[in-house]
């Protein structure tokens, strides 16, 4: 069987004007920026215009997925096609896609199949700057640090003490670790330092928090980017920074205006990662979205332990917002994989393994309905190769179990893959709904943590070892105390191990290290090593990428 | 006497719509994609579709600048409202400006006065993103050669003789010597490093030489990364690395149509820098310009010796184009400069050293008229400082030595105050052209040199040092000898001693370097240290730049 690759298909279509699509909405021109022909940024300044009447917001997540992904961007895209089939007004609010993947290993980052948004190809490079933008005021403040040290450090910033990164849009292993400020007394001042990728920078962070532009000025005056010589947090407005960086800012802020190949809008925006970050889009763009649509539809990174726990938890509670119903997308593939079957024989139908692997999918399923006290339906993402003795099994057990499933045949069919599940989530979204966050903010920094893992992990605790326990502590004197945590751990496991697949119990989860994101406003806790500059493979998907004499993108996928 | 500043005239003016200057233009919507309302890029494939006529070329250029600047934008945009006053249909070519200029001293570079292109905050920031494409460009080539030596280096390449820079657009000393791969054997392979600002990035010159998207990505892929163990250059074509790129640029190539304060169209495209590369916009935009305007009005950087120089041997040679008259730019500060006068006394009334200054601005007339064969006339930028007395004595010189003047008040009053210049612009449009090139490309590289020396500078001879006379031949070797020469000096002198003001002679030029920038297709010719990576001041302008709660921009300058 032949399959047609995502840029064909998309190349194939034939998208309305951008301008069209908002006019749809009700969008009046004035707050429509047009950037090309089919992409939009919405002006804030509307949000001030609206009435205060709100749609009713879906949130898609999903299993411990494997490393190829469960499909969310595709279910979240075909699912919001779904709901139009059933004459729905529904809207897509998304991440955007970060250039490392495209250029490395995964490829773009854009839905797949007949459940994408387009421009595909802009979406994946550059789209409308925002990256690019995000990253200029990450290395302005970097530059400021740095110069403010070679200028005579009248804030006595210890250079061994810097926590502020630079940031490239770009696979770079070469700068994870790099000594700068080489070269002698004119060329600034010898350091240890490093790059992340745009995704993991706080500013990326602290876009998609925001709630306002004076409201992103303040979080970005809140950075701090180093300590002094006696300890004490130096900030972004120490150094006057932050200004310079909101009006670099100042576009990038506007959410960004999309259509799925069936026209339904989409907004996208932002993209911080899912680990030493909360991993969704910006509260922008989904304010926007429930403004504009009656059904909003998005998206949260990783498995529901991270995107989802991070989502409602943080993005959630700093946005005022609550989803109505969640959709916990899984594959047969990754139950399969739970279940104990390696990497190279996914392909191979094997029920055995398959049954094995539900425990995963029904603990998050649990997580979503009785921690957080929200309606939810497990979406099953079709692949080609799953079989029907599969699909079967799964719908059998999830019924039998009482959990609430759907079949969702987005990437093959688009939008009309999408009805059957369209049609339980508008079910959901009518059934009472006691939503909680997981824990409450006014307690111990520790006793958060313990939350998270006991609730939501089933873990037995937390051990904090090496510098956490003084971090914590130094923490809470500085006045972090009352922030959300934001988890950074494996993807791959519920559980900190990344080997333990399933639903594992019992288990304790290490933390080495806490830092704050005083900007983003969450305490990151780190259970391991988190990779903040991915390095490309050795055959980079930069190799296959072209253009044609007249603009045309070849070879993304 | 108070001034308006230039942000405050810009933000009180109301442009059209961009959409409303394209349809003026007769260009069809089909090739307009707007960015925002005051912005568009234009479709290089309008091009195929256009009659083959052109309009007249007009180069600015100026005398040897002081460190402030002579005023070629201010005088081009005013030049272009002032055509337009006396009924011509003019249009305006540009440099776009770089970010770190913009944080660091200089302030913005759209204009200044009533002789603005705008929205000038958007030009002076991100606008349309293009110098972030061609930093990716550049950082995703510099990861490929990285990668690649750390997946096995199949090419061997000689990880201490990679020419190829990091870049980023901001002003970050703390860069421009650094080491990376550090943090052991899976981080990268250790080695010296640095970064350019990214208007010093090959991709850059080669962005603005590239007639259409196929020559830029053969330009691309003919870059010169570095050499392998035996001496041979590797390329990014080697890398496989140039088809990436030039997706990544598909939207920079195409030319940025804005508009000035009289709603003149602009075309603002591209900026590379005027020492290590050739200093004017884009080729495509020029052309763009030519076709849409019956006068183009655009500028070069730096003096005449650099930026005219360069602008007729290099650009207008690639470009099968040439001028038909050149606009040169003094100033009364600056000819007292070179009269003698220290910086602090430029805004007192100097009649002798104004005069004792006058062969600087004569030698760069005679190089124009003789060497080039070139209409030229002197434009007076005047200051709010400038005495009577002395524009009268500027132009009662220039008139007794039968060169053409004209007072341009452009920066106080817009087109009003170019209306003369415009005149005497158009009648020298009609006088007999002799284009010829400085030097023929068939000579040896040496020789190439010599003749910018003696002819341009009047300098007695060069001096090859160090390693240039083996890099010349080494140059030959490989078949770059037939390439125009780049000339990488101060823009302070005439010739390469920043200290010899006015009209110096009898000196010889030291090469220290020779250089190729094979994908831009120049040699670059190095007679001291280029600064590729500027630095910030004790108090950046960053300090001062805010944006308020609607998005809109303040302390930009």
């Amino acid at each position: 069987m032949e399959f047609k690759s995502d840029i064909e298909i998309a190349q194939e279509s034939t998208p309305l004007p951008i301008t069209e699509i908002a006019k749809q909405l009700g969008i009046s021109e004035d707050y429509v920026e047009q950037y090309g022909k089919y992409k939009a940024k919405i002006d804030y300044n509307i949000m001030n215009d609206m009435k205060n009447e709100n749609g009713k917001l879906i949130l898609v997540t999903a299993i411990t997925p494997t490393p190829a992904g469960e499909g969310k961007t595709t279910t979240t895209v075909g699912l919001s096609d779904g709901l139009r089939k059933i004459g729905k007004k529904s809207m897509v609010a998304l991440r955007e896609p970060s250039l490392g993947p495209v250029f490395g290993v995964k490829g773009g980052a854009a839905g797949g199949g007949y459940a994408q948004v387009v421009p595909m190809e802009d979406i994946n490079l550059h789209f409308t700057g925002d990256f690019h933008a995000i990253g200029a005021a990450n290395n302005l403040l970097a530059a400021m640090i740095d110069n403010h040290i070679y200028q005579g450090n009248t804030l006595d910033i210890d250079p061994r003490r810097i926590t502020w990164k630079r940031a490239v849009d770009m696979n770079d292993r070469q700068l994870r670790f790099i000594a700068d400020g080489l070269g002698g007394r004119v060329n600034g001042m010898p350091r240890e330092d490093g790059f992340e990728i745009t995704v993991a920078s706080e500013v990326m962070a602290i876009l998609c928090l925001a709630l306002n532009i004076d409201d992103l000025k303040e979080r970005l005056g809140r950075i701090i980017v180093g300590y002094t010589r006696d300890e004490k947090p130096v900030t972004a407005a120490d150094l006057k920074a932050h200004g310079a960086m909101a009006a670099l800012l100042k576009d990038a802020l506007k959410p960004n205006l999309v259509q799925t190949l069936e026209g339904t809008p989409a907004f996208i925006h932002g993209g911080p990662f899912a680990n030493i970050a909360h991993g969704c889009n910006s509260i922008m763009a989904t304010k926007m979205a429930l403004k504009f649509g009656d059904y909003a539809v998005t998206e949260a990174g990783f498995g529901a332990d991270l995107g989802a726990e991070k989502f409602l938890d943080i993005k959630c509670r700093m946005a005022g917002i609550q989803p109505s119903a969640v959709v916990l997308v899984a594959t047969v593939r990754a139950l399969k994989h739970h279940g104990g079957v390696a990497k190279a024989d996914l392909n191979n139908e094997n029920l055995e393994a398959l049954e094995k692997g539900l425990p995963n999918l029904l603990r998050h399923v649990e997580n979503v309905t009785k921690v957080f006290g929200l309606p939810c339906v497990v979406a099953i993402n079709a692949f080609p190769t799953d079989t029907r003795a599969e699909l079967d099994l799964v719908e059998a057990k999830c019924n039998a179990l009482g959990v609430n499933v759907a079949l969702s045949e987005v990437w093959a069919k688009g939008g009309e893959g999408g009805v059957a599940l369209a049609k339980e989530v508008v079910r959901l979204c009518e059934e009472p709904n006691s939503f909680k966050q997981s824990y409450e903010l006014d307690i111990p920094i520790v006793e958060k943590i313990e939350t998270i893992v006991k609730k939501i992990y089933h873990g037995a605790g937390v051990q904090l070892v090496g510098n956490a326990v003084k971090q914590a502590q130094q923490l809470t004197e500085l006045g972090f105390d009352k922030l959300p945590i934001c988890m950074a751990k494996t993807q791959y496991s519920i559980s900190d191990d990344p080997t333990l697949k399933g639903a594992p119990e019992g288990f304790t989860v290490t933390v080495r290290n806490l830092k704050v994101s005083a900007g983003a406003g969450f305490i990151v806790v780190l259970t391991g090593d988190v990779m903040t500059m991915p390095g490309l493979p050795k055959v980079p998907s930069a190799e296959k990428i072209d253009v044609d004499s007249t603009g045309k993108i070849a070879g993304l996928f």
